[in-house]
């Protein structure tokens, strides 16, 4: 019997899960903007909870061993068969770390040590942010997880660049192979829009930070 | 007749809000590890959607005038009457610096550009992370937001230590002192542990990190 596969929590169902009932007491919720409050919430008029929604976090990181950088190949929506660094939500009870550690686990099979934080991602449209770390591989052992359908070291130079699965990741890359050549790795930051299609990328400018700047 | 306090955004009421019933259609949940998943969710038998809880992103910033910081205090729950920096919960659809704008212009009725992500902190016990930036107002132009008692521009030198409501808050004033003192504004990250009071301070090991590093 195949393995269950593991819920698509990098890839939700395109199917839109409304907020119609409340989730504490299972009446039907109003949809308002809550006295004093400046946006509409999903109100439960009975409890009186406000059901806030708020963005999520994805934590990542760029795995390295001997110069080499880590990279899965997705076995999920979206972006299925595309390369990506090991990356997904954050979960509760965790650090920022913790959850890029336990990305890398889940879906490189690899032990990783968490280095300094090197990009941030706003996607206002999905409402994400993107936190990506630096990070070291303990050994060089990795395996695809269940989320992977190949997990590879790879040099710069050969960085599937046509293959890549989302923009955060892309832009990273692009940053790391710079910061590699110049021998600093600063932290980076940017927002990056809709993508037009599956293919096509669209951002907005892209701002690095050189984490130098005086009072 | 009072203007009606502003929902405690930042001071979520004790009550618990359990999760029982399905957003999306109602009907009462099971708790239980997804096939294929690692952890417990909230999960609907009739509908199959799978309710994920992740953690909040706290948006802020230190807003700095001719060498001053700009410090609100609380109107609300929790640390009523302690100082803070202007921060809140990052909205749907905005980048964290957006955020970082909107809480000071609801808190502190003032205009800033947001600049550099100055400090991260975990708080895993309430899955929270925080995001800090720094900024500069763009006048001299502040006042109480709803959710302020006051709010003032402080000297370096006069920052109320003693009554600072939230660890992350006084690890970044701390270090946002130290980093004026040497004239390089580094970027700082750590994990802030429970406090066993309210008055108490105990927190894991903070980490610096000096943006510079070698591949």
């Amino acid at each position: 019997m195949a393995t269950p596969a593991r819920p698509r929590r990098s890839a939700p169902s395109k199917r839109v899960i409304r907020v119609n009932y409340c989730s504490h007491c299972g009446v039907p919720l109003s949809y308002r903007v809550p006295a004093g409050d400046t946006l509409p919430r999903h109100v439960c008029d009975a409890c009186n909870t406000i059901h806030y929604q708020n963005p999520k976090i994805v934590v990542g990181c760029i795995p390295e061993w001997d110069g080499k950088i880590l990279l899965c190949r997705r076995a999920i929506e979206p972006k299925h068969g595309l390369w990506t660094i090991p990356a997904g939500f954050m979960e509760n009870g965790e650090t920022t770390a913790q959850g890029a550690q336990r990305e890398t686990l889940e879906e490189a099979c690899a032990e990783v040590e968490i280095g300094q934080l090197y990009a941030l991602y706003n996607l206002p449209h999905i409402s994400q942010v993107y936190l990506i770390f630096l990070a070291r591989m303990k050994e060089k052992a990795y395996a695809p997880g269940v989320e992977s359908l190949e997990v590879r070291l790879f040099d710069l130079a050969d960085i599937p660049w046509q293959e890549l699965a989302f923009q955060a990741v892309r832009h990273s890359l692009e940053h790391f192979v710079n910061d590699r050549r110049d021998g600093l790795f600063r932290f980076h930051s940017g927002d990056v829009a809709p993508q037009a299609d599956d293919d096509k990328d669209k951002h907005r400018p892209i701002v690095s930070q050189p984490g130098l700047a005086t009072g």
